[in-house]
């Protein structure tokens, strides 16, 4: 019998998910994985307003030293989230050579560089499934069950509050503002919800993605991030017509010699398996070498299934020797590969343009369009009213981004045009 | 650095994957993995036949032995395939403490309660991925990303060749026979496909699944199989008009004190993940508590996703000390969970019937079924002919397999009945 005392810092949300399966699922741990894990200490700077009558034995703390200077503890769950003291905690845990477990998307992403080397100096484990997709076996999957492969390109709809609004705007013919009333009304939404429709919670979990897949550690600020906020329930129609539809995507894909890494709505077929995982579902699509493409999927969202994430961290973890090798996959950066600056992506854009409609609207549009060099697919112009502006929706070739960029400031300029251009990037993904 | 020294047996269309693996990644595998790998043997009956020409450090030999009597060789990858001589080779392998790596679906369908022990007590390492879906990460996503969860309910796509057959025969209006030529043609199925298309491969991945999702090894002679050569154009065209697609699952579920586990052509919804699973794809989809559903799809066919997941299990494997408790999850087999037999199975029915077209044959029929308390939800008859038999659809409420067993007898007895009742299960997957 494996006997490992745990530590666990915030007893959140999620903490208490874990503390759940920690006493639920002993008898069956025991059972199936011969191990017990044994709550020593439970800290949180509010412990004592919570409920913890079935923590007997557990040593309840508002001072996380009170883990951390511990030596019968093994192994530190790191709950509270954000950047400090998360940093310090798990920085002095893993020096002392204790194992980490964390579900702090933004500690791996902001410091994984630092934490993956100092985890292996010390012989320690830092396990993080649950940073994206919750319990999803995304990180796993990517580490593990696929070892050995290149990767050519990721996927991901990693943000289940966008997808959410999304689909409702896309089935239900919501408006991105009642979509997202929909979202909080059914606690898909947090009460502030910018850092998941400004983009920043996937790009988050991307920098995580991209690192895993192909080595390459990203300042989070430089990820090209891009939100939903003003996509509107036309272009959503438009989309369908057009046979696509549009999801809030973060793609790493590797192009020549540089990859790409962006999040952003994307336009793409319908046809995808991407484009059937709705409402607060995630998914990853993986393109390797020599595996082909590899779809998993799964409700991402909630208390459990982020605890369970944990709580399969710890079986992981327990069968694991105190001295040998690290996990593998994760702990070497590729030097020689670059990553392309988002000026430079190259992809075909929808374009929503509000005019007056006007004759000679369409040819000033297009000649600026035309001046830098990029090309058009299509052109749909809905309906005709002379006395208020329309909607014109073009579809254009494969442009760099500083060339539409160029071109859609000198057409904002022009009087006819009314609004600011709506432009949507569309992919086609492998 | 992790050297390890390889004996490979079995140089058939895998081995050959896994030796270009072991060649071109030698670097990738160092420098991300840390890891060299040696191959130090290559044992294959008839190995002078084969070209081996950039094999110089690796002895040939045509004898197994040479591989289980080197103490050098930590690790032995059997590729060779049937129950004889591998469970011999690793059975042995095991005894001597040497890891073992297979791909040998049928050894673990039918030993592996035997083996895993084994492997436990000498404290060595079975690693299998590429028994199910080749280098999908099946294996390891339900013993290791999905840790801690208790299963409810398996669903899976896993024979390419059938998945391709039904998916031309749905997609392209193609007769089994056509479609079966077309799988032949395309290198999808064997010359012989004998054990892709009566669903045996099915059952021989069904039994590793249900061990790792219920702790249960059942003798594989024992799990209801059926394959997929009766299905007829005109069953799947009236799958299509009801909204229901046809496909070959195998299935692991629990009902109430019981598992249920059976492979065969199943009609379930067109809205469900799996239903968008064509040509050789594979996938599975899993209801664990509390992650919800999980879904993982690829290309689960060739050479070099067998060969991937085989050299997956390697770097896994070299990630791993030697004295640590071993890989966790599918060494416990839960005694008290029953398997249900199959005449107690119940499900839903679509029943064809070939009958004469003459007044009263309804009657006689609906008449047997209600006999057996068979209740029916739609009748469709879909044209007129009195000179010759038409086909009849029934879609039938929930039925235990016995009752329908006997009213079906009694149905075939009566003169109007032309031909073999088709009768295909209907599911309400997860």
């Amino acid at each position: 019998m494996n006997k490992i005392n745990i530590g666990l810092i915030g007893y959140g949300n999620v903490g208490q998910g874990v503390v759940k399966l920690l006493k639920k699922r002993r008898n069956f741990v025991k059972a199936k994985y011969d191990a017990e894990f044994i709550l020593k200490t439970l800290c949180d700077r509010s412990v004592h307003k919570k409920d913890t009558k079935d923590l007997e034995k557990t040593l309840l703390t508002t001072s996380y030293n009170d883990v951390l200077n511990d030596p019968e503890i093994k192994v530190v769950i790191e709950l509270i989230g954000g950047l400090n003291p998360a940093r310090e905690i798990v920085t002095k845990a893993l020096q002392q050579g204790k194992h980490v477990i964390t579900a702090n998307k933004e500690l791996i992403a902001n410091h994984g560089k630092e934490l993956f080397p100092l985890a292996r100096q010390h012989n320690a484990y830092l396990y993080f499934e649950s940073c994206v997709g919750a319990g999803i076996p995304i990180i796993s999957t990517i580490t593990q069950g696929m070892a050995g492969n290149k990767f050519n390109a990721l996927y991901g709809i990693i943000n289940g509050t966008c997808n959410f609004i999304l689909t409702k705007m896309t089935q239900d013919n919501l408006s991105f503002a009642q979509a997202l009333e929909e979202a909080q009304r059914l606690g898909f939404a947090e009460k502030d919800p910018t850092l998941d429709i400004n983009g920043m919670d996937s790009t988050h979990k991307l920098a995580i993605l991209a690192y895993l897949t192909f080595g390459k550690f990203l300042d989070v600020k430089n990820i090209y991030t891009e939100g939903i906020s003003h996509i509107s329930h036309d272009d959503i129609e438009y989309a369908e017509s057009l046979g696509l539809t549009i999801k809030l995507l973060g793609i790493a894909k590797r192009v020549n010699e540089e990859i790409e890494v962006r999040v952003h709505p994307t336009l793409f077929s319908k046809e995808h398996p991407l484009a059937s995982i709705n409402n607060v579902y995630n998914a990853i699509f993986l393109n390797a070498d020599p595996l082909g493409n590899i779809l998993i999927s799964g409700e991402g969202a909630g208390q459990m299934s982020a605890a369970i994430g944990v709580f399969g961290d710890l079986i992981n973890l327990s069968s694991r020797g105190d001295k040998e090798q690290l996990l593998c996959n994760y702990f070497t950066e590729d030097e020689k590969l670059l990553v392309r600056s988002s000026e430079n992506f190259r992809t075909k854009f929808y374009l929503r343009f509000t005019a007056s409609d006007k004759p000679g609207v369409l040819s000033q549009i297009t000649g600026i369009l035309g001046k830098y060099n990029i090309g058009i697919n299509s052109v749909t112009q809905k309906a005709h009213n002379p006395m208020a502006s329309v909607p014109v929706i073009m579809l254009t070739d494969y442009t760099v981004d500083h060339s539409l960029r160029e071109a859609l400031a000198e057409i904002h300029k022009l009087p006819v045009v009314k609004a600011k251009t709506v432009a949507i990037r569309m992919e086609k993904l492998w």
